[in-house]
């Protein structure tokens, strides 16, 4: 849930979450100065494009292309919601069986205390090895779609062009397919793919990748070998810009619960509103231990320590940072959300540097006794908060978690309880390391103005693959979707003359291009 | 609703609300040191018993009875469920008709803005003149009914007798028809009552009396006239001990809510979470608010001023308080509430003081966001908290909410919207007022264990007759009854053998006894 939802908000649409700055105005809090030692700004059009033309290849990726639409309607109409546990199985042995009519040697479903995962090795004899990470489960279906049924793969005319609309077009069966698609056309086109590939797919990532680690698990020490990872996706807003985002925040999300107990307090059920004279408030407790953590605006975390953990941004990162604050758009981004202003009413790099470095705090949602209409007079003896709190690279999610817990003992809140839901640390990989410079290079290929940022705002398990299997890791690819769990997800298929962002073809052939680059990486 | 419920908790259930002391502990917080000028206990033992005998009404009642059940029977059976206009009017018209039947001379329905209030005059020629409040409205029906009709007027067997188990049967028709029946008896036994009465009924208690005023303007002068004021409660328990309780705190009742808008946060609807580093959180903003409002332990209220206005006990509120405090029993009490300990440990003498002269500050509810199962990450665009403030004597309604907002407005929490729901003071009469010199009496007639307080931690719009009419005013008598707003409200109308609340004998002669007493009053 988390994941997709943030990669919908902040990857798919026009790339509108990332921003920058030195901190400065907050001389006594305990957010650290960043500034920067560069005002240099990288520029991805410095990185050579990719020069391959693989015609043969391009040839049959257009002979194929009906045939292709109808592989992206395919995967679409096999229900999937793993939320449900609806058509699951199914769709994990449609996975398993497109991977070996590919020609994987080695497919293998892997059980898990969830939902089964599915593995697939592709030896092509090559020197170089791609994984390919996969999700093939789907969000739950909306009361209120677009279309009569949401599993029909239907090709609807849109504004943009013709777009593929279905749960899972964009999110995240149409890019997987699409790439499939490519890897297919090379094998008919020329024999053999330019990389080895492992395809590691689960069918839990709508719930938060529970199981994912079970799922890499019997193929850990061969993964751990590759050259890098790579996860298919649409990341062109309609004009064609690309965000390429190299990482991802941690987060670790919690309960915080106050009830009566030894302390103090209703431990049963509530009581009469009147006895507060006498009896001590959960709900009074529950905010006063929340506002213990941050200041009076709710910006600054006061947990001692929450700060320092975070890395320093590094030369590289900062030149990253620059660019993106020479194209940002506060307003537009303000307007698009519904906000007047940032925080402090930072913008440009500042609000960048703070999106980027800082770590959040953040209620979810809250809860405690009569939340009906009019008047009722209780002391509630439970009052309830989800929180969660994004965590930049440096903040380890059980080092959060032990300084949050420190600081409610510290200020006599040792009641409260803090009921960890996840947790799990951010991912990122550098602009320099071969496996984006070679993605970038694609992208210019393609002329795709590009927008780089070191990682997301938001939150993904990306570490599974950074730092469990130590890959490098990028998702993107060109194409354009929307309504990632919402009524109305849509693929760009086709697009309408005067629309640049990419159609399948392009974006197929792209993923070829991305094959050979990555096969050729660091010769 | 907020009156019968804590009639409810705290009159009809043992009494079980009330407590004293001098605080001391607290030096440094603004709470106002309360020691007491006398330790001298009040002894209601010490006021003489009533001394008159009324065997003709006795007799009359006693060859009654059945009819005088049937009555009670009559008036449950009438649905009148204010809060769905269920029954309403007929049990208005009901009332009234009953008040003719008796030899009230005027009558007269009073339309309100919401349901019709009814008005009666009984003049008998009397010297002293008595005002009886009554509402005819009672609470809507529970799925969980103990019996399959709670407006059949059922006799049912009880531990503690023949009990009537129906809604309204203790809050409030049962004791109001019973003093109607003592009136009747009066009349036919004699010809005449010793005290004029009016009878003042409304339809929405359970609705927080809003048009209360309305009910009482067209007759308000010559209400002013009268000698005192009574409302007929059960206030005894199983074990026939009883708590007068001389008044009640007031409250304000509001809801608090943080929307983002100007000053920053989501205007328009929910964002990601992870959007916390650049967006301010309503959420946090109404915990931080709320916060500034009490100490850290939610215990002591830190709104300038909140304290100070409240008065301090007078030497006969303290004999009555020390008179509590040697009867108190803190543990039991904490027992039934399901509570471990009154705040900071108080026990005693010092959580009664506490409980009476402490304006409170409670959440009644708060709410924001996700409250569902599992993991949602979102930055709620609104949260919003009922709380209410009981008020002591001497600290009134609208000087409550101008420091409130005064306080917020201090600390930078201009945006926070405060939306006032009720308010009234507080009520009380003294206890050396004839009128409860009177009432005392009767009870000492029947050997009553009696407990006074000055009054209820609790609230009631009971300043319509203190403060409006300037009358002092009564609530009590004898009888048992429980389960108000509960799926087995019940009252006692045959005790079981040993059981020592009065049955509906005892407490019709009681109620004749008491007019007798207050017709006499002062002579």
């Amino acid at each position: 849930m988390t994941r997709s939802r943030l990669l919908a908000s902040c990857l798919l649409l026009s790339g509108a979450c990332l921003f920058t700055a030195t901190t400065g105005a907050h001389a006594e809090n305990p957010r650290p100065d960043r500034s920067f030692s560069t005002s240099d700004a990288f520029d991805a059009s410095e990185i050579p494009a990719y020069a391959g033309s693989h015609d043969a290849v391009y040839a049959r990726i257009d002979a194929d292309l009906d045939a292709h639409v109808a592989e992206l309607q395919r995967w679409v109409r096999q229900r999937s919601i793993s939320a449900q546990d609806d058509g699951i199985r199914d769709m994990a042995g449609l996975v398993a069986d497109d991977l070996r009519a590919l020609g994987f040697q080695q497919v293998e479903l892997v059980e898990t205390p969830g939902h089964p995962g599915v593995l697939g090795h592709y030896d092509a004899g090559a020197e170089r090895t791609l994984v390919v990470y996969m999700m093939y489960d789907v969000q739950p279906i909306e009361d209120n779609w677009r279309i009569d049924d949401p599993f029909a793969g239907e090709l609807v005319e849109h504004e943009l062009g013709t777009v593929l609309m279905a749960r899972g077009a964009t999110n995240q069966k149409g890019p997987q397919r699409a790439f499939l698609n490519a890897v297919d056309a090379i094998i008919k086109a020329q024999g053999q793919l330019p990389v080895n590939l492992y395809v590691v797919a689960e069918g839990e990532e709508e719930l938060g990748s529970p199981n994912f680690g079970a799922v890499v698990a019997p193929w850990a020490d061969r993964l751990r070998e590759a050259d890098g990872a790579f996860f298919p996706m649409n990341i062109q807003n309609p004009a064609g810009e690309a965000t390429l985002n190299l990482g991802v925040k941690g987060i670790i999300y919690f309960e915080l619960e106050s009830r009566g107990g030894a302390w103090g307090g209703p431990a049963r059920a509530e009581v009469h509103g009147s006895l507060k004279a006498l009896v001590d408030s959960p709900a009074l407790r529950l905010v006063q231990a929340i506002a213990s953590m941050t200041s009076p605006d709710g910006n600054t975390i006061l947990i001692p320590g929450y700060y320092d953990a975070v890395q320093a941004p590094t030369v590289a990162e900062q030149r990253l940072v620059n660019a993106l604050a020479l194209a940002s758009n506060d307003r537009q981004q303000q307007e698009a959300l519904g906000v007047s202003r940032w925080i402090d009413g930072d913008e440009g790099r500042d609000a960048l540097v703070r999106n980027l470095y800082d770590p959040t705090l953040n209620i979810d949602g809250i809860w405690s006794g009569y939340t009906g209409e009019g008047v009722k007079t209780i002391l509630p003896h439970v009052a309830t908060a989800k929180m969660d709190s994004r965590l930049p690279p440096g903040l380890e999610p059980d080092e959060a978690f032990r300084m949050l817990r420190a600081h409610l003992d510290a200020n006599g809140f040792e009641d409260i309880v803090v009921r960890p839901m996840s947790g799990y640390p951010a991912a990122s990989t550098p602009v320099d390391d071969p496996l984006v410079q070679a993605s970038i290079g694609v992208f210019n290929k393609y002329g795709t103005r590009l927008r780089v940022a070191p990682w997301l705002a938001g939150s993904a398990p990306f570490h599974h693959f950074t730092r469990s299997l130590g890959l490098p890791f990028v998702f993107g690819g060109l194409g354009h979707g929307s309504g990632a769990h919402a009524p109305d997800e849509y693929m760009l298929v086709h697009p309408a003359a005067g629309v640049e962002a990419a159609g399948l073809a392009a974006i197929e052939k792209s993923y070829v291009d991305m094959l050979f680059a990555l096969g050729a990486m660091g010769d």
